[in-house]
């Protein structure tokens, strides 16, 4: 029997996993990706490098780098009955996280489970690309193996070879989102990976928890502040409104970091470099004075919370910069969590241990079976 | 910062949530189901009656059940997608787990959880029936209204309507493994479905853990052992060598239950009630000879290790009687699981907190970028 002082509601606080690929420190404002501070490696690593840093704990060397650039490259294809897939939840507008899921999950999985990882990885941009496409009633493109990952992605999506620029900004998005300790998602892919399935299983289970709302990573919204208040000179007069009425400001503050987030800081350098380049200089003027605006209101108000800018913030500023329509944010951050599930994936294999917990029974245990015309 | 001595390698001993639905005490050999003893529930219930207990903690009336059993009916048929996937899995003769978790996963969930539920549990047998007649090269059949939850699925497999025994049978088989505490698949679920996502994405991610052989339910082997043994007077020389050979016979032998499983006392008079009607009668009075032998001699090689006889052995003899071949045993063991699945789902969402432990840093902090040319 169980007592019941050993529940922990939300697992808080257990710690559930040795890791070696993110460390998460909000007291600091640190986050550690596989050894490196963020600030470190995010604007610098091509994705690859990131995915093989994960994977392998090192970065590779030129030639590992070249090899398993056309590994990843080759891998891009989707199978003729993910494609079908797509196609009938186009005809039904589903969701483009589910789409996501159904074609990913169209996958089997094996026992080479590095293989199925790189398909895994390679693959998700071709379906997430292929599926926006198809519900715009375009057809979708074939990947380009002379483009890395973050500008195949690119792209795809609208046919056009995207500049040096636009592809670092997403390399470092997608490099900045790729791990951040044990989420829901990512313990979902552990405890699959757990029981001796497959890897195809874990990452489609980490899916489906990427796409609930309280995990946190759906950075429209942040974006809709910004473009609601339209000009600076109103940037005041809306969020003191807002904030009169006790309302939360999306874009603000995080539960773990209570000073600045670095994700955030890198990603406003990332910003601020894409909106130099060209597109739209007003917009990111205005959401940079939202945010000085915002965070001196958040002082006023609620003065020693800490309300910082968080990583929505500048995601959706990026992203949007990149001329991704809102409902790809967050298919685009399941792009970049991929390399992270698939890393864990493998840790957990390595630890060779089955993740199960137990449940603490609060029913009756004395009912007594009556046939159905006596009840 | 996590002190290093919350790690719960597998998060054993950690209750992970409270429930009403299943309470597994294996040192008394006691299974509890939504309050009823399982020995008082298991050979009574329609399957139908169990999905209904386990998702409202009472039985249905006369009339509740015919509306519920109406709904289940009417929610068996599958999108045609589903169906084309299927096909394009036979031609790759993936294992029907994979396919069941594809079929399963082309769903797309939403916010009526409870409409979900009924689809995923409804339309399992559609999916591991069709799987396994395009397998064989035969077209699918039609799943018919009139018959209930297991009656149908044996229907469509055979094209041949059961008679009231072997239904009864898989009803008894379906109930007894419906639910049980919090194995892994379970808690992924769990994990999935606490972070707001929608139950497709749920029951996707615990069929991907169920497939996974740590997970347990995978009852094939037992009945191998009982067809190499062959014939009763083999049964010591057989198992004797094994033994002394110090391997492992399965079907013996539980993790958590030191007495006797009461799963295996309830599939044990499934299976007699079955044999008896009909079938292979010397199987099952071979499957008996050797259980009492394997008993016997574990009591001599093993004195006070407590190995009893386990639900895979009668799983694999009931399921056999059946006439199902040893691939769709996990596959059936998941369509009633799927029940418990959903219910904790539902439990999960009623407790209204997202799953989320922490991980543990064990790696370095300290690299610093190396360009490409310089490593």
């Amino acid at each position: 029997m169980i007592a019941e002082t050993n529940f922990k509601p939300g697992l808080e606080g257990v710690v559930a996993a040795e890791t070696r690929l993110s460390s998460v420190d909000g007291e600091a404002g640190e986050l550690i990706i596989a050894g490196f501070p963020l600030e470190e490696l995010a604007p610098n690593a091509a994705f690859e490098e990131m995915v093989y840093l994960l994977w392998h704990d090192r970065l590779p060397d030129a030639a590992e780098l070249a090899v398993f650039r056309n590994r990843m490259a080759a891998a891009r294809g989707l199978p003729p009955a993910a494609l079908d897939l797509l196609r009938a939840a186009a005809r039904d507008a589903a969701p483009a996280m589910d789409a996501l899921r159904m074609a990913a999950g169209a996958l089997t999985g094996g026992d080479d489970h590095e293989a199925d990882a790189v398909r895994l990885v390679a693959c998700f941009p071709t379906i997430v690309a292929a599926y926006r496409r198809l519900l715009n009633g375009q057809m979708p493109l074939e990947p380009r193996p002379d483009l890395g990952h973050a500008a195949n992605y690119l792209y795809m999506l609208v046919g056009e070879t995207p500049d040096q620029t636009r592809t670092r900004a997403l390399e470092t998005y997608l490099n900045t989102v790729v791990d951040h300790g044990l989420n829901a998602s990512t313990f979902a892919a552990r405890v699959i990976i757990s029981t001796g399935s497959d890897m195809v299983s874990a990452v489609v289970g980490a899916l489906g928890a990427l796409k609930g709302p309280l995990h946190g990573g759906a950075p429209g919204p942040a974006l809709n502040l910004v473009f609601e208040i339209g000009e600076a000179a109103n940037a005041e007069t809306v969020l003191r409104r807002r904030l009169e009425a006790g309302e939360r400001l999306m874009g603000f503050g995080h539960r773990v970091y209570k000073v600045r987030d670095p994700r955030a800081d890198v990603l406003a350098a990332a910003a601020e470099k894409l909106f130099q380049a060209g597109g739209d200089r007003a917009l990111y003027e205005l959401a940079r004075a939202v945010e000085n605006t915002a965070l001196r209101l958040l002082e006023e108000y609620k003065p020693g919370r800490r309300l910082q800018t968080n990583v929505e913030f500048y995601t959706a500023l990026v992203l949007h910069g990149l001329g991704l329509p809102a409902e790809l944010f967050t298919p685009t951050f399941a792009i970049s969590r991929a390399a992270g599930w698939t890393a864990h994936a493998f840790e957990q294999i390595a630890a060779g241990r089955i993740i199960r917990p137990q449940s603490a029974y609060t029913g009756t245990k004395t009912r007594r079976w009556t046939p159905l015309a006596a009840r």
